[in-house]
């Protein structure tokens, strides 16, 4: 598969180096992440709002309540942001000025469409049960004709994006390097904790493989 | 202290129960997150960009580079909005369609402007580097006046706010609860992986003890 080409929105200027178009990069971001912040322009101000989103292929995929106001902008058309940012670790260099954070972020700008056709519909929602723990989809009630008359599902074609990523050590002032300053980075880990039963969960119901699996190291 | 007044913009009305307008709540969850996503409108598109924060009190700050062209849309006092999520967790119900994520969100309106005066600006610097790593700004070397001087710090007042939280059990239809499937949650967990010292420090320079706190546990 071919990257995508940088356009005079998605060109990194600052700090060029960190730029990415490489498809792969971008799709592992994504793929990485459950949450998406999702920029629209509501009378003349900006709105973002945090929501749950999957890739399927070449578009990441929203869905909303059909009486949910804010998503109609987005289920309607309105140019959109989606932007997707992992935390990775803290930066600590030797001058204030150069503490940074490492992370990985996506940006993709675009519009959204909704998805009518019934069983694609499906699909992204099954793709979004998935991505939140595998397996989970064939373990559940799947969604009933009245869930989804209530589910907008939108598609972002990925086609105007751009990855940006900090790794590694801080980067400081030549001159600095002489300084008696401890210096380096420190990895933010995200894990799963022991998964906690429903209150009302009777009590022989096991956790299942796929939940087991999540906490597994 | 008193709590803020919801308004038009920020009245959550879908699952309103999830809303607060709380300060302490507001005050807590921004000051749990070191990276917030800042939107601004550019053309006539929005754009969501990933940017480290800190508050001081009744305000946040953002800074960025007198150089990056995106940032002085922000600092000129565009209307902007400021969102923070911190997920929790996973949330898995009975059936797919009540799927979720625990999470701490806040969302500010607002617009910024720039902190001229240089003690303000560095009282900001300071509390940017000491929510990274607490004790770490009297370890580094302070920003001198080239780095002050290529540096804005937008000040946004916290006025135009919300918080939405979601924790605990998921929220099964009434009939689902019979079923016998596994429902639950499990907390993501965030922490600190041991520090890695930057490749060209010296090897008599230890861990220094703010650095070292920040993993234990």
């Amino acid at each position: 598969m071919t990257d995508f080409q940088p356009t005079d929105r998605t060109r990194v200027r600052r700090v060029a180096n960190r730029a990415s178009y490489d498809r792969d990069t971008i799709y592992s971001i994504l793929d990485d992440a459950l949450v998406a912040h999702v920029a629209f322009i509501a009378g003349d101000a900006p709105v973002v709002l945090p929501m749950a989103f999957v890739r399927v292929g070449d578009a990441v995929y929203l869905h909303g309540s059909t009486r949910a106001r804010m998503f109609e902008t987005i289920a309607g058309g309105a140019p959109i942001c989606v932007t997707v940012t992992l935390l990775d670790g803290l930066v600590l260099a030797r001058s204030a000025f150069h503490h940074s954070v490492n992370y990985r972020s996506v940006t993709i700008h675009g519009s959204g469409s909704v998805v009518a056709e019934r069983d694609r519909a499906l699909t992204v929602l099954r793709a979004l049960t998935e991505k939140i723990a595998s397996g989970r989809w064939e373990a559940v009630r799947e969604p009933n004709e009245q869930e989804m008359k209530a589910t907008l599902v939108v598609e972002i074609p990925i086609v105007e994006v751009s990855a940006k990523v900090r790794s590694g050590d801080p980067i400081d002032d030549e001159d600095d390097y002489a300084l008696p300053i401890w210096a380096g980075s420190v990895a933010i880990e995200r894990r799963y904790a022991e998964p906690v039963a429903d209150a009302r969960l009777p009590g022989d119901i096991e956790v299942p493989e796929h939940v087991r699996k999540l906490t597994r190291r």
